[in-house]
């Protein structure tokens, strides 16, 4: 077992850990944002926070089941259901029980695997859920100038639990 | 070979590809930037983009280096020396050829092994590597919405050649 994690760059088990750390941050990024400026602020043009949130959400799990299943439903980034900062907070929650229950049944292998995410996406396992966290990473760091921007300090950026 | 690498979530070489990959979108997007804008733009008080190019030129080759001798320097994100926008790509280039030279001779094993970086930061190897990528991800997330705040188009995410 030892020599088996030794002979890895990252485990499946750390994959998931670090992925959870930096949804963990994400949400206490959008916990910041006071109710009308997360649905309504935004730079340059840019989408909402609400926004930026429901694009990490219509990713995440869906990329963790599809891992798991190897079916995909094309990308759903709308989520006109979610209307309230709780909504999205739920939303999250939910989103990190199907990650981590999907993870379980996630094969070793398809980590260096062809998939095609979303029916359209072309990558690798690994490179699909690094997208997911990457992503993800890029539109808090834009969250985090929405914060800046409007007085409020936002979390530490090492702060994943 | 080929079962070597499926037992892989990522090989050593994939993950030097991934990370140059984002280096050189972090370029493009440092490109975009007009000169004087790149040292006195910002927003909600935040650092320029040329200071934040400055900590991603301080972390990244350092940290390969690091990773390769076990030896370290503090952190420099000053450089002083940094003045132009010519100044920043020089170096930046020149850390691709730092980091490609150095990953040759880091050890497979140290991705799992505990590093204290720049005699400060205490991860394993994986963890070091993937903060340097996810920190360049996260302020050049906030540089989009620099460019974006200035009327100029970043870069597409997803173009990592």
């Amino acid at each position: 077992m030892e020599t088996q994690i030794m002979n890895q760059i990252i485990t499946k088990d750390q994959l998931l850990t670090h992925w959870q750390g930096h949804r963990t941050l994400s949400r206490r990024t959008l916990e910041k944002f006071p109710e009308k400026e997360l649905f309504e602020f935004s730079i340059g043009g840019m989408r909402s926070y609400a926004d930026l949130v429901k694009e990490m959400l219509a990713i995440a799990a869906p990329s963790a089941k599809g891992l798991e299943t190897g079916k995909w439903e094309p990308l759903d980034e709308d989520k006109k259901d979610l209307k309230t900062k709780e909504d999205l907070l739920q939303a999250w929650d939910h989103a990190t029980e199907v990650i981590n229950g999907a993870w379980k049944n996630v094969p070793d292998e398809i980590f260096q695997k062809k998939v095609v995410a979303f029916g359209q996406y072309e990558s690798t396992g690994y490179g699909l859920i690094a997208y997911a966290i990457e992503n993800e990473v890029h539109h808090r760091g834009q969250g985090y100038v929405y914060l800046r921007a409007l007085g409020i300090e936002p979390p530490f950026f090492w702060e994943r639990e």
